[in-house]
């Protein structure tokens, strides 16, 4: 067995969550003073891991090991949501640099190419996943126009921070092998069951419909019950009969939610003409996805006809695929959890999009979750146990090395 | 019967259009340049029918009659809504002034007592019925604090526009023995029905009842359904369930209303942690009133209990109660329309609030509408026909001398 840190492991921890500490949470949003601070930091964690170290034109922070491949990059993100918490990416880049240092410390396993990665804002503070899109070729110009809370564009901030966005490492196709990035759950299956690792089988496809609801804006004491068009009802309806609709055609781990809706004019006194809402739903199969969006629609068709209310159905995003993970990876991983904690793992779905996404498209990927206490996460309250930190990186060390020893046959 | 000039008072109308009109509406706020303009140009008119006239402290033009008592006072308010309709008001103070003048004109009436007034801010410019309040001994200091929407207060208001808030007309109780108000209906009652004239029984009652929901907001990913404390769905719930309910203990002509609702923190992937709405609902029977307050509140109750979410049920503003109109003045007001249009009125309530809501807590009161086509009002489209509105002033004439006549024997 490989022999992993946990004290060192830990220890490194707490010194990135040094970069933007806020209480027990973290403020450290891309490219702000602290994000960069830290990304200098783990340029020189990974440099004395042993491998070659930079921090590219996107900002990601990328090690390579001076071996010859096949490698396995390992890493996650090193920003944070606005009020984010200690562990939520940065648990998984750590991981990379703690399995770099272990494997390069035994002598059975110190031939191995460990690349290590800290992606660049996966949280989307200025465009969602930044750092892995540019590593896999993905990004376009208008990414670069994408702007933060304040008005600063990508293209800016890069200039600000000292990058140079022409500078950008790429996937290696002839050289890694596979991508690992574990992260917290962020849900709370794990820690309801008593589980120690969940094995990611796919990260959720996303869905969100837009549905405008236009009725006949009016006075609410002199227009009769009988003669109204209240576009505010027929949404109302829609989202009561949704909520049934979608359930009884759901899979036992899709997720569905009416996260705002808005009334036009949105007065107490006035029948609102317009209501609009987002119905955003999540599954990991594709059928699952459609089962739903149908029944979405066929609500919509139905209530705009009961309330005779015209309604308007469009895509409020471009939808996300669910992403299978790589079954050759994820059989390396379930039998690594296996051997460091019998018994004591399972297969699961990831409800929330990660990184790992945007690889799986271009190279074989897996991930892997420890518990998140009470299931919390975005928040300056998340946190996992020391032991569930060590055990995670134990189980990703292992299938590291199962992973390179299968490559290299 | 009384010989009304119709074409005298429909060009009165049309001239009081002209202060502030808008293409085919009104723009003429409390205390704007045009409502004063207005204000001015109606004591004129109230002195030109031979009454005694003056602007008030609180910007009420009121025309008082050089004949002793009793007297029948006249009239509505002349300012409007952001973007009003020109009969709104306007024509209930204009039909005062040629009930004046017509009974002046006529030997058998000459001596008579009508006295006009155009209320100040019936629209809540600044604050509502601020005229009709101050008339009757209502009005506290702090009305004179209430803003507009550039948050000029109705003290500073008064200051600018020159007048003294220390000289107020007031209610004369050994005068002044009715008080008859003229509307547009602003509903299709009338004009579905094929009727000329409303003759209103009461001014329905509001209630505004506030429901906040508290759940528990999370990740709408990684948060499983069965987990959730969703207080958007808590929200859709109980506007539905409400709606049947409040539906099967209502009265023929109840209206309810949720006219705006909002959700926190209001994002397309976070399950809302707390739902707002405000319930309006009005009816001219405070025991129908009741059971539709017990109806939002047990729906409100069983829905907490249902979906495990906290609610806070408070009133969202004082409640109105309804307004009856004075049975005698009613009495006249039905004769007089049998005698003008056999057949053509019916009684109804008022759905709207009017100033004669303030007046009836204090004085005999009685209210009359008018057909408005397409039941449009608060908007540049209001109108009625000609036809309807000079039928409407013949009957407030017939009413106010047998009104009058009455109260001498």
């Amino acid at each position: 067995m490989v022999s992993i840190d946990g004290e060192r492991l830990l220890e490194g921890l707490r010194t990135l969550r040094s970069f933007g500490a806020t209480g027990t949470g973290v403020v450290r949003q891309t490219f702000s003073d602290a994000d960069m601070a830290a990304r200098r930091w783990l340029q020189q964690q990974m440099e004395s891991a042993g491998l070659e170290a930079g921090i590219d034109g996107v900002g990601n922070v990328f090690g390579r090991s001076p071996n010859r491949g096949p490698a396995v990059l390992i890493g996650s993100h090193s920003d944070t949501q606005p009020t984010g918490g200690w562990l939520d990416g940065a648990m998984g880049v750590m991981y990379g640099i703690e399995v770099a240092r272990a494997l390069g410390e035994d002598d059975a396993t110190a031939a191995m190419a460990v690349d290590v990665v800290a992606w660049s804002d996966e949280e989307s503070t200025y465009t969602s996943f930044l750092g892995s899109r540019s590593f896999v070729g993905e990004l376009t110009a208008a990414d670069f126009d994408a702007v933060n809370a304040a008005g600063e564009s990508v293209a800016v901030a890069l200039e600000r921070v000292g990058l140079d966005s022409a500078a950008t490492v790429e996937l290696d196709r002839d050289r890694h092998a596979g991508y690992l990035e574990a992260h917290i759950e962020q849900g709370p299956h794990l820690e309801d069951a008593g589980h120690r690792i969940g094995v990611v089988t796919s990260i959720v496809g996303i869905r969100s419909i837009r549905l405008v609801f236009v009725g006949e804006q009016n006075h609410a004491g002199t227009t009769p019950m009988p003669r109204r068009k209240d576009a505010g009802v027929a949404l109302f309806e829609f989202a009561t009969r949704m909520r049934r609709r979608v359930a009884a055609v759901a899979g036992p781990t899709s997720v569905w939610t009416i996260g705002d809706a808005t009334f036009e004019p949105g007065a107490e006194s006035i029948i609102p003409g317009v209501a609009r809402l987002v119905v955003q739903f999540r599954d990991e199969s594709e059928a699952v996805l459609d089962r739903i969006e149908d029944a979405v629609r066929v609500t919509a068709d139905e209530v705009a006809r009961d309330e005779s209310i015209e309604v308007t159905v469009s895509l409020a995003r471009t939808p996300v695929p669910p992403a299978d993970m790589a079954p050759m990876l994820r059989g390396h991983l379930r039998d690594a959890a296996e051997s460091v904690v019998p018994g004591g793992w399972i297969d699961m779905p990831s409800a929330a999009a990660h990184d790992a996404m945007v690889l799986a498209r271009h190279v074989p990927t897996a991930m892997l979750f420890i518990p998140s206490i009470g299931g919390i996460s975005h928040d300056f309250a998340e946190n996992s146990s020391d032991d569930d930190i060590v055990t995670g990186c134990r189980v990703v060390a292992e299938a590291t090395v199962a992973i390179l020893e299968a490559s290299q046959r």
